[in-house]
């Protein structure tokens, strides 16, 4: 059985979100004008109340999608094209499904508000200057620094600039007031929190609402036409509740699990680059080793017996230096050598004493065989 | 228990495919450079593999997505944004996932192929000249008329316009060759021959490509990025082979149950118009009872236990006249009592019998009460 720690790419399915996935997997079209229609639906309401209940949104801001980038597809794209303005504000540290789609804007003029060598946003002030959108991630998928999302989100009102804002790596862990925050937008994942892979969470306010970029049948207020998927909303419910009632104590364990795990590597281990600074999630732990490669760490810890991976690429065999180090200021043999390691509920103490076990002799290896 | 006549719109997951989803459910990300990405990775690539030798595709033209509106929207909108040329060829029949879209696509010069009486294209000079795309449904949701594809693509290649059918009514219901049939992309969709909601196909060919409209981290050719919902790929893939085993004999049964079903009901019902007409699929039953309202037909069935719809819309609480029975030019107040009975494998001769009874008693009612 390997060591899992690649809980921020996916993390298991809770027995919860599968139970419902299995119980509701016979429930029909919820646009249905009879009977097995309004049972579709009353389950697909339940799940839309549910979760805006949770985040603290009207059901009728709760729009079920496919993923977390097609939440923030809709709403990065949705909110541009609606808008007048051609200014966007993001961050040079996005997850491609914000910064790949925020480059192809077409006509755009981008504004990236900096951020530091921790890697947290340093500087507000772009959104001072009303934009079509300032879209920003809560926490970094890399080094899991938490952003100032409220001090954006305040300042942006004072220009009237919408909002949107990725909380993929963030819904699940902490509680979430989406009316609180007075943003506009907000993308989550089933998968990372428990749900089934193939769901995701846009939650969007009804004004001003992105224009629709896919278009069917009428479905999610138009913004994600398509028969909805009423099991794998309903799994997503049951998922996203869990995770919240145990947050609390689940992020208290993973935060002491981390730092266990962190003080051991620095302690043994010479020449480590600690990326994951405080604010951050307590799943993450983002390290550098200058002198190895990052590919080379992740294979030999697969050979050991423990996933993990080097966080720059969430897609498959793609290996390139991580634009969120180089924004940074990581030199890039540091950052070649990078290692991120995260957390779940499945994660043990064992798992930890384990890795920080073998680790040393791994970098070791890993920096014999060099940067080639 | 009810009658289920609208499999048209959604059809009941098989056993087949359920299993794959329980069974793949706690498959991690493909994308993992590590023991369970790889073993997630066989069974995404077992699960293309399946579909492209079933769908006469190669694997790298399969690109999982997540409904049969999207795969829509990503050839439609991709092929026009790809083409220097801004002509789009397509029908006045289409689904609102290619009409909608259509529709939609900047500074499109739109050509119509007409259609007949009988809601067949009756005149494919449209494809002679060059277009960006020519898009059209290989059979129509509402009537179940079938194309003249084979002639389409014929001419479209002529032409060098590239071609997308949105197969979504077809595929799993009659063998499909992609390179036989020489099209550019086709969309196809999980949930209407067994598999779950929420997972659909795009066969797209290296070249022409599509331009993507959804951009993250690369996965699917970068043309539906996120991370793949495996379980859903393996269990549409289940699904698609066992619904392909048995078309044959499962067509034939159900042509002669509809149409057991139609002449029953034009011998017992005054002024009963049928417009689906032969070349159609053998599940499609779609009339027109003048002097009654489609909605109250579907009200009168359900609360009989019939379960059917107009077949005008999918999308939830949508009522207004077809465009499909209006383009065929059947008039306002024949088009407003039309009624679609679709069948399923899961349709008894029993049910057919049942509605042979009851559809009589439940015209009359809606008759009397009219069209307000």
């Amino acid at each position: 059985m390997s060591i899992y720690l690649d809980h921020a790419a996916t993390t298991p399915i809770r027995e919860v979100a599968l139970r419902e996935l299995v119980d509701k997997a016979r429930m029909l079209n919820p646009g249905g004008q009879y009977a097995s229609g309004r049972a579709a639906r009353r389950v697909l309401d339940d799940a839309r109340e549910k979760v805006a209940f949770l985040l603290g949104a009207d059901p009728a801001e709760v729009i079920f999608t496919a993923s977390g980038t097609e939440s923030d597809n809709i709403a990065v794209q949705g909110l541009y094209f609606a808008s007048e303005n051609n200014r966007v504000v993001s961050t040079p540290v996005e997850h491609s499904a914000v910064k790949d789609t925020v480059s192809q804007l077409p006509g755009a003029q981008i504004d990236l508000m900096p951020v530091d060598s921790t890697g947290h946003i340093n500087d507000v002030s772009a959104v001072e200057t009303p934009a079509a959108l300032a879209c920003c991630m809560w926490a970094n998928n890399e080094t899991g620094a938490v952003q100032p999302i409220a001090q954006i989100a305040q300042k942006a009102a004072d220009s009237g600039t919408p909002v949107h804002i990725d909380a993929v790596q963030v819904v699940g862990k902490f509680p979430i007031d989406f009316h609180e925050l007075g943003i506009t937008t907000l993308a989550a994942s089933a998968h990372k929190f428990g749900g089934p892979r193939g769901v995701g969470i846009l939650l969007a306010r009804r004004s001003p609402a992105p224009k629709a970029i896919i278009h069917g049948g009428g479905q999610e207020r138009a913004l994600r036409p398509g028969t909805v998927n009423v099991a794998g909303a309903a799994a997503l419910a049951a998922a996203l509740e869990e995770s919240l009632a145990e947050h609390e104590v689940e992020n208290a364990r993973q935060a002491r699990l981390r730092d266990e795990l962190r003080d051991d590597i620095v302690h043994q281990i010479p020449d480590v680059v600690v990326h994951t600074q405080e604010p951050a999630l307590p799943s993450h732990l983002h390290l550098s080793f200058p002198g190895a490669a990052g590919d080379s760490l992740i294979m030999l810890l697969d050979a050991a017996g423990v996933e993990a991976s080097t966080g720059s690429a969430c897609s498959q065999g793609v290996n390139r230096a991580s634009h969120v180090l180089e924004a940074m200021g990581v030199a890039t043999d540091t950052a070649r050598g990078a290692l991120r390691l995260t957390l779940g509920r499945t994660t043990t103490e064992n798992d930890i004493r384990t890795v920080s076990e073998i680790l040393p002799r791994i970098v070791e290896q890993a920096r014999h065989a060099g940067l080639s």
